[in-house]
């Protein structure tokens, strides 16, 4: 048992919640579940060992795993999975995030395009990684239910999908997101978090800005998200 | 000089964007400046020390304090402040925290706000600590533009403002977002992050659904009120 690493084939989610999201959507690759030695049997529990059980996937009792994934945390339950590729849908809202650095930030919006049901998310390297078990949880497992597909750079993920209308969110654009017209399919395109999208961003479809005051420099990257995914669904 | 402690009298800015956000916007309550031994000199770092002269402070090169607050991180500037009051302005529109206990959350509500023309956020106990060195960083030094004021209860709260108009977000309100008329002044109240708001907010006012799909359980607390903040204005 391992501490994770990027090259790893396989990779870990952490805490009860986000391992139900794991057997529940993504079975084939759940590898192991590992229980704490600690943990205190009760309804939760017991629903997590019959769906271990209903799957044939063996849940063990054993402490060492978390001293290497959570040696801090409030974690008593583990489970590993094989990674697997999800390639988007066409012809659907996507989300697509171009070097999106902070694992928490990712997970946040994964967990929000599920809530607001954008189910197809592109991520452009170099990003945080989909899978590593932080942004497994800061997704609340979110990644388990979504077609979240990583592409070689931005014309890759274009040539792709040439049927998407393009909206990349930038501060420069003059074009408010309340006036905006999304036209289906739309792709809503955010840059890095320090930085945003470059410049040449502004030509590959219709700019948008969400209008802010003069105090903050922009948002936070799943609050801009966030809102756009909102707007843009209405 | 100590780790921070909330019950502190002072508190810390770290890293240089969030200092420039405290000398700008509430020099009264700097306390001294600290630069890291390390810190290079650029046009940015100019601009501080000759803010620094400007609101009459000393700027000290000492590198004790950043093993003591920030030993991991990349933080080259840190300021210290006096703790100060800010009282909410009436008929104004308003953000109410019930019990929020994350201070990234909090300082990304803060930071959100800030950039959407929210400039009052009323924080009910028990809550993060609004200057605790986390929650400011996490607010992008938003917090020292913002009126924040902490009330004992939301009772006190509610006497105090008696003109606002307040709208409780909850699950388990059957009024979607879209279909909500704000009518001001009026408070947007959010509850806890894992828990939400108690049922007898319904009560006080006319409750919200931010809608979600059913394969989430709830949004993240600073894209919950990023989205409402964003509707409510429009």
């Amino acid at each position: 048992m391992k501490r994770y690493k990027k090259d790893l084939d396989h990779s870990y989610a952490l805490g009860l919640a986000v391992v139900f999201e794991l057997l529940k959507n993504r079975p084939d690759n759940v590898q192991e579940v590992f229980l704490h030695p600690d943990l205190v049997q009760n309804e939760h529990t017991e629903k997590l060992l019959a769906l271990c059980r209903t799957i044939g996937i063996n849940a063990v009792t054993d402490g060492k795993i978390f001293n290497i994934l959570s040696p801090k945390e409030n974690c008593f339950v583990i489970a590993s999975f094989k990674k697997y590729e999800c390639p988007l849908t066409p012809n659907a809202p996507h989300v697509v995030l171009v070097n999106p650095m902070n694992s928490g930030n990712l997970g946040t919006v994964m967990r929000t395009a599920l809530g607001l049901q954008y189910n197809d998310i592109a991520l452009i390297p170099p990003c945080a990684d989909r899978f590593s078990p932080d942004t497994v949880r800061a997704s609340m497992g979110a990644v388990f239910s979504l077609n979240v597909e990583v592409f070689a750079d931005f014309a890759e993920y274009a040539k792709r999908f040439p049927k998407q209308n393009l909206y990349p969110f930038m501060l420069t654009s003059s074009t408010p997101l309340s006036q905006t017209e999304f036209k289906k399919p739309f792709s809503l395109v955010f840059g890095n978090e320090a930085h945003g999208l470059p410049d040449e961003f502004a030509r590959i479809g219709q700019s948008v800005v969400i209008p802010l005051s003069d105090k903050i420099d922009s948002f936070n990257l799943s609050v801009a998200a966030a809102i756009a995914m909102y707007e843009a669904k209405k």
